[in-house]
């Protein structure tokens, strides 16, 4: 296939979409032009794309219409400002932020299917890091598992609230280590040898709004029938990298093995054997398999099966899979 | 009562231990006389007790006839070692080391009951502290809800390994903020800046000891018929304080207002109210409350509720607990 693309990528100096560009290169994505976007902030900066530099526009300034594909890898509300006046202008858009309601969220190795029901220029989200990176892991499972409802607990790393993120956990745990006063900026509470049990906007009952977004976006993605969905989100004093405490609830008694051996064959996961354990750092983070292990059936209950995944949240978890619609989009449909 | 005992701590120089000797001098235990003990690494140092230093002797060398409460708060070889002595020379026993399996474990908010069923003199266990606070939180809503199962992912402080555990987060995060070559001794892995998967030995099946003990210590004192238990414990690079993210499937709709309202009249627990969440850091640490918050009702279960717990696990999880239950026998059983 020679056919080559124009591409744009806003939120291009962001830790997702750095690794985004970066992941265009590195899967010879097949572009024709690369156009980096951004607020006003990081404007001028310049982002190297296969040995040349690329300076970084401004977003409200770009026609659309120059390309066929634009990844959205700044926040809500940018994707909510431009993401339908480039689906409008006829250009493709994979939105990374959650901002576009409407958007079909999709994780390739779970739902590619559904891009077949969708029509060009497409509308589509690659979903939160942890619904991705839980999607990708189930998909293959789904078969055999006769999914019934998912418990998911995931502590998410800083880097889920980008640059800001990573500096105030650097920043506070300088602080506390050299004993000086600590002012919590950024979360408002010490994050650094911590634990938040909540993130971000809290929606009447009590639920985090990113909570709610990774249940649905799993409900739609993986499309199992009257699947349950409880999520809990909490931050952790992790650089990157989500950890994901999954518990199951099964139609069937749990063939544990038959589980371990669907998932080794698997392209894009590695399981960890039994005994040892998956971690971020070590593991998953800057890899672009999702590392799975700690595979365990309920101590009460046969159909219960317990698991845990590390992910890359910047990584596998938004960029690589944003990139992988990408390559399913032009493959089939573009 | 003017009634006083004599009393030992096995394990005084340890974190619960010196942690169980304050307590039991600001609680105004009723301590004639108090003799710590530890194993050899530690005899000869000294601890504080009603303005006196205390010498801490050699466990092995103790004549537990002497007094009529033990605490263990030393390992569970310790426990195993000289439990069973203990209490075959009358001495009551409260282990917290989880090492007497034939030992009755006790939440007093919880099953203080249990203990008029017992004879002495007395083989008590103060649970693991995730169990210890989880028991404390649920056993008065128990009746109220309708408990089917417990779903706990439990982020355990690296104080649950003892001053160990708290040296080894302390040096590797100086190590990795020095940018020098991290050498991981006690978990194997870096703990700092990232999550282990799991906690200590592991059994056929894939559940780490420490589970299956939180899972049947937490059946044992809520005592309720059926009960069914998940349990995934992790350790987070947190000092002090475990954090516990809670799913509960209940057999009746939950009320999550009659819920709230149950826990605000409950003594020793800090409910945060809606929209605010519950830290270890902050909140729970250093206090004898268990600050609990995120009560929320299923996204798509209406029989689920979900809620965070934020304990001292040294505290509240440990020795207060167990000092808790020795105020529980003195008053009634001794």
């Amino acid at each position: 296939m020679s056919k080559s693309f124009a591409i744009a990528v806003v939120g291009a100096t962001g830790t997702v979409g750095e690794t985004l560009v970066q992941l265009l290169e590195e899967r010879e994505f097949p572009v024709s032009s690369l156009h980096l976007l951004a607020g006003n902030d990081s404007v001028g900066q310049s982002t190297a794309f296969r040995g040349k530099n690329l300076r970084v526009r401004e977003v409200a300034d770009f026609d659309f219409a120059q390309v066929q594909l634009a990844f959205f890898a700044a926040g809500e509300d940018v994707s909510r400002q431009y993401g339908a006046k480039a689906h409008a202008a006829g250009c493709s858009v994979i939105d990374l932020s959650g901002g576009l309601a409407q958007a079909l969220p999709v994780v390739p190795e779970a739902n590619a299917v559904a891009l077949a029901g969708a029509s060009a220029p497409y509308l589509l989200a690659s979903p939160a890091p942890v619904a991705t990176a839980l999607a990708a892991v189930l998909a293959p499972l789904r078969a055999q598992l006769g999914l019934r409802k998912i418990v998911l607990t995931a502590a998410l790393a800083v880097s889920n609230l980008g640059r800001a993120g990573i500096s105030e956990l650097a920043r506070q745990t300088t602080e506390l280590l050299n004993m000086r006063p600590l002012e919590p900026q950024l979360f408002g509470r010490q994050v650094a040898f911590n634990l938040l049990a909540q993130i971000g906007e809290v929606e009447e009952g009590g639920h985090a709004r990113l909570e709610r977004r990774v249940a649905e976006e799993l409900k739609q993605v993986l499309a199992v029938d009257g699947l349950k969905v409880a999520v809990s989100c909490a931050v952790a004093p992790v650089f990157f990298g989500d950890s994901l405490a999954v518990c199951l609830e099964t139609r069937e008694p749990v063939d544990v093995a038959a589980i371990a051996a669907l998932l080794e064959q698997q392209a894009g996961i590695e399981l960890v054997e039994s005994g040892d354990y998956p971690t971020v750092v070590g593991d998953a983070v800057g890899q672009d398999e999702l590392y799975v292990g700690r595979l365990r059936a309920g101590l009460d209950d046969p159909t219960e099966l317990n698991l845990w995944i590390a992910s890359d949240n910047v990584r596998k978890g938004s960029a690589l899979n944003a990139v992988q619609i990408g390559e399913l989009l032009i493959k089939h449909y573009l």
